[in-house]
């Protein structure tokens, strides 16, 4: 995997130097960590999903996170709103479709979603799965799946919908359905205990999309960071409680040596 | 106590072992601490709470919880619509009625859901108070009132309902109406002032009454964990911060041999 | 700053001996911190918000807390009720514009609770710069501006509308357009990266107003109380994620010896 950390190095240094504002239309659970996730890595979140403002807030910002965790009418409206705006002004915005299998109205409004051409699907296997093959399953916001289920419906929903698709999990996958796809193992075995950190990954992903022009690269690199401050901070960490503060302050202090150590190998 | 040992631990290890997905329709403050207790026991949570698909997400879970700690109308309907399709299917819910002295809409509120005849009733000394007299009282999320004051209203509240009464505070007091009740003593003085624990302790309710079928059993076992794990992490928690994490820390490690410790004596 | 100590510590006092309750109608990325960093201090939080029952609930606080920082219609109408209650009864309030210039809702909003007579206006300096100056700017929940550009904005801000004002930064500033106005630096510069910590000061002057009558002693009294606590946690953090739990650590110990110590200098 050493081919790909001077790009993760470049975006890591592009967000820090850019400090992009991130609109997260997220979940209820996830607010509180994505914004510090984001804090932390060097870009500014913004939490902003009202169709009263939503779409006008999305014009100031760099990216925009649809994550459909904990959806009702008004939000997947200022969504909609939002991914509206960034998409016909070339902004990036990234979809999380959280347990997109569970329920039919988290399929239709990931539909709804899924025709404004989302720039990254970050998502677990099951979740990749359900919205590739169309066919409900799931149980909550865990994967029953397994990326070898999914590597080929990934390669093939990332070629349909021009999307980077990345499925995250014990092991991570990052598809453009042309290039090479990129592979990454690493972070720590807890870090699944942490709620919410899935939907916080995908708000880095928006910070490094919005900082660096190549969208594959971005979403690699987002992986990449999570994944490396996740493996320091689980060197000391004695259960997911500490996981979670440990990891924000590696993601802080993270440079380009812990970078290449930590997913270079 | 030594006499509740064996049923703890035998809940404990069905949580562990059956990961039951517990779903949360409960206030925002309690989103994440809820999310990340229910994780470091070992099971699933999901906060779905919307009538558009909190009805046929409840179908999937294994227990609900509602919690009227930031309510507003789609919120009562979603609660309803989840907690109506649980008892239709058998499948155990818990009512944390949160403040529900404070205003007429909570109670009208808690009016509701009771007829829905939920599995487990956990509360402060204030709340179950209130809703064993009805009578107004209570300020905000503390309880004024002492589990002296309440030991026989919650045993006629339990026995009315038909309903497991969980009372929490200093000390702890399980009763079904019918049975010897269960007293708790232990945990950590500070643990109070970790916002949102006893909703997090509500959600832990859900857990244990998904993985085993007598409530009495699996509402002790929920308060016998979450005390066990509270009074080892205070063991080296300096203030209420630090007992936050410790407690997710302790509880993820939690044993047969750390519960019998903290809770058989 | 020797001059403003013996005030600090008996607001500081007094928020412990009485416990105020704080009816907070906050964002939902602050709801955590915020009732973590109230009940740290000894405070009571209670965040209530809707219309159906957040006037009813008012009359039972100490003091009322908006916060627009994730704004929609209905937060708004319970804000006004709560907020209007308040007044009528002569309670404090507090007002927290956060990113007030990013969306004409956002401005409006703030119109009309501006129209409520806040007791306290809490923002940065872009935010009190665009209610000073009703000229839109600021980057989402960032400051762009300094405190240079705001002191005298922020002194005919006071004077017109009979609030005190405070803008926090690296260096804070109490005005009530009429008094010395207090400077307080202190804290620790990794605070900006702890997530709604803003927002929770804005809880913790709530407090302050709600059990000292003074309101710019009770004002200046929160700041000192979180620029401390920062400070001293700041000592042995190694990044934002330790700041925030070692900050609520230290905030729950706080006595008139760290208080004097660390904002006496």
């Amino acid at each position: 995997m050493s081919h790909i950390t001077p790009a993760v190095i470049a975006v890591h240094a592009a967000v820090r130097e850019q400090a992009p504002l991130v609109q997260c239309i997220t979940n209820y659970v996830s607010m509180d960590l994505a914004a510090n996730v984001l804090n932390a890595a060097g870009a500014s979140p913004a939490m902003v999903h009202d169709p009263r403002e939503a779409g006008e807030f999305a014009a100031l910002a760099g990216a925009v996170v649809a994550n459909i965790g904990t959806l009702s009418p008004r939000w997947v409206d200022g969504m909609l709103d939002s991914v509206e705006v960034a998409r016909d002004a070339n902004k990036p915005w990234v979809l999380d479709p959280v347990a997109v299998g569970a329920t039919s109205y988290r399929r239709e409004s990931v539909d709804r979603l899924l025709e404004l051409d989302p720039t990254v699907i970050r998502g677990n296997a099951s979740e990749v799965l359900t919205i590739a093959t169309r066919t409900a399953g799931g149980k909550g916001v865990d994967s029953d799946a397994s990326l070898d289920d999914v590597r080929e419906h990934a390669d093939a929903l990332a070629k349909r919908t021009g999307s980077i698709v990345a499925v995250t999990g014990p092991e991570d996958y990052v598809t453009d359905g042309e290039r090479e796809p990129i592979a990454l193992r690493g972070g720590d075995p807890r870090m699944p205990l942490i709620t919410a950190l899935g939907c916080s990954l995908s708000a880095l992903v928006g910070a490094c999309v919005a900082a660096h022009d190549d969208a594959f690269e971005a979403t690699t690199a987002a992986l990449a960071m999570l994944s490396a401050a996740g493996e320091i901070a689980g060197a000391s960490a004695e259960g997911p409680g500490s996981l979670r503060w440990r990891l924000l302050d590696e993601l802080a202090r993270l440079d380009a040596g812990g970078l290449a150590q930590h997913v270079g190998r």
